[in-house]
């Protein structure tokens, strides 16, 4: 069991009235329990917070009238860690995955799958099935690309990153979550928080399903399993974002 | 109220063991009933079926043993039209959209509505919102798009045809739930059967969220609403395939 | 006539001997002189100038040892302005197109025009053929694009710039070179400086063939023609970046 | 020396004048003659032919009214074999490279070699400079693609290819020239005739500048040298498309 203290501040100049839609709190899961939590707004505005599907994601809703706009969010993650043999996980065969889970297979946004899924097969379709091989694509994208900030931006996808070999976290991620629907394993992105990295920062990493559960995985290898809080859970960054914003006259 | 007599074959070369999922089921809605259904195979096969999500999407499973496999299914709907005054029906303010609809509107693997966003704007926000709205984007769609099936294929999305001018329903439905979600209402795609097509046919459309409801759309003017049988919604074709293949042993 | 003083620095860390290949010389050409030209480099360095193709394109060569290296270019151009009644000038009916004209209707790296002819057909194909469509292009293109710098990078092609609709200077060009492709005209990219922008800087812009010359075209609006220096033409920016560098070894 | 008879027929549904620019006369080069050469259109029309270039490229320009036209080549080619010890052929330093040479290290519409120059440094940069370098990425090509007809279009480019891992001879090779590009060889596209195919055809492959010489590769493996002759050579295939219309009112 570890106590993570969470924090993040963000600033937003806001010209016209505008809806927010923030996914920035901790979720709380049978391996996550939150605490102490605080989400402040200066100037002060109602709070609308939603649950988003099964998976424990939440959402803040806000409207925003023009102001600057302080957002401040606090608290304490309570993690309660999956200690199991990892070197025996198997694949869940194809005909045995949950309805609710097949949705991570499918090519999405920033992880179009089927556009190199014969590379992926290729590559990774002589390993033995199971957690070694979804260890072995992230051995793969973390020897392949190098961690360039600023390499990448909002529209960059897996095929973009497979071909220029760079990217930040969120690039590692989608190519991760790829390779791995490429060779039949469902593959999800999981925004969140790194403590230990520094200093302290959102950060995305891949969840895998093998053998009836979701496991996690970094291929950036920057930060622990100890040092990650999840937020939410999406098919790629597009479901997860941080904030999402729509002015409400849509002024250009 | 329609009822509507429904077929489709499929005839498959299975030379490995090869898992199907197959979406080709009429969904069960509160305005669609389905009865006399038969989904038959030959040679038989063991066929397991699932509800997927809230939305009546339905799944059948089998897997299969090298052989050459027909697939024949049939069934009678019974629709409930929903006649509505719809000139009057509005928008739902960005705040009030239900969390399991916001998904609608995020960017996806065919309808990448952030890349074109701002032209989006440009060319429908001075609009009144509403349905009205919808139905102008669906005429743009209709008025510079020409149908021709050959140009795309399965790896065709929005910005290609927004950039080629030229596609078949699949490509008509994801350019406007683009240009949809680019204006901030949430919209989906629809996979289906159209009876009233020469010959009937597997069809997509288009649904958009308005006023706490979905409505439906068909850009390309080929089907009437009462020849519209559902199969299933998802976020755009990817979530939707007919059939999706994984072969046990990922032989290339 | 007009007498344009020019001048530019560029700094370099070289940390593995290097190739440079740089085309920053303005060039000569019937209508452009240069006089009192100086190219320095701090440190000296062996110079190899040549001349490529048959449009003025100058090139220098240097080999540079791991130093921190500083170019400066210093030139007079005198300009003598072409100064006809444009209203009417026509089209080169296709048949009559020179041979080595053609390459400049073929698609290129940044400029695919075979992406989006169909568009640029519908948009343009009805305007009166010659100075005046290219004229209604250039307006196109400055209309519905938003000059923003850092929206566009060194991988942007005109397809992106369309459907974005944001860019610069190149992007600016690229655009509107393959527009006028779609619709039948030879396009090309010239590289060059602009004096009169604040401050001046290098710039982008384009000339289109019609009635047996090539026309220049500023879709940004930024600068005037008697402010425009020509360094040289390709067919896209591929083939007029100011530098490109070569690492004798292939060092990663 | 061999000697090679060439034929090729093409039909076209005429329905709007149109002007053609074809591009399927062998070539006349120091190491190719062409004799006995006929071109014959029915029904019959004005040709006009011309030199594009200094590398032998022909073009035959018609305009032609509405009818159904058939173009019928024919020509005997002497082909002078280079037979070199290709094994000792190295590579011309960047800054020996031709200013005429250079223009094929450039990006171009089919061949984006910026947009995975890493890859091909991490995979090609470490084997020894020179015509074997070549070979080993004809070699990878070869390897790494499926030689599938109908699994690209006239959209498709080397990213595309090297992404989905299949194509035909044109992709073939738009990869391997990318490729070259990537390490510094300057490499070009060939068009041409193979009559060693079962039946013979139409044919793409590559020539690679090295040691001051263009030499030639077949990453398909479907030709011999000897049953190759050229028609011309460009950047990529857009160069050197067999046919170009125009009609010369753009009806659409």
């Amino acid at each position: 069991m570890s106590i993570i203290l969470l924090g993040s501040r963000l600033t937003y100049d806001v010209n016209h009235r505008t809806d927010f839609l923030l996914k920035i709190a901790a979720a709380s899961t049978p391996h996550q329990q939150i605490s102490n939590e605080q989400l402040t707004f200066d100037p002060p505005v109602d709070v609308q917070e939603c649950q988003v599907g099964e998976d424990g994601n939440r959402l803040h809703r806000i409207v925003v009238d023009p102001c600057q706009l302080r957002i401040n969010y606090q608290a304490t993650a309570t993690l309660q860690p999956i200690t199991e043999a990892v070197g025996n996980v198997g694949e869940t065969p194809a005909a045995s995955i949950p309805p609710d889970v097949l949705t991570y297979m499918n090519p999405s946004r920033y992880c179009e799958s089927d556009m190199f899924a014969r590379f992926a097969l290729e590559e990774f379709c002589q390993l033995a099935p199971g957690f070694t091989r979804v260890k072995s694509i992230c051995d793969w994208v973390f020897e392949h690309l190098d961690y360039t900030p600023g390499s990448t931006n909002a529209t960059t996808t897996a095929t973009d990153v497979l071909l220029q070999r760079t990217g930040v976290c969120r690039d590692y991620a989608h190519l991760t979550i790829s390779l791995c629907r490429g060779v039949g394993i469902p593959a999800r992105y999981v925004a969140g928080y790194a403590v230990d990295l520094q200093p302290p920062d959102y950060h995305g990493f891949v969840e895998a399903f093998l053998d009836g559960h979701w496991y996690l995985f970094d291929p950036t290898r920057l930060s622990e399993t100890t040092g990650k809080v999840r937020i939410g859970v999406g098919r790629d960054a597009a479901d997860v974002a941080l904030a999402t914003l729509t002015a409400g006259s849509f002024a250009i």
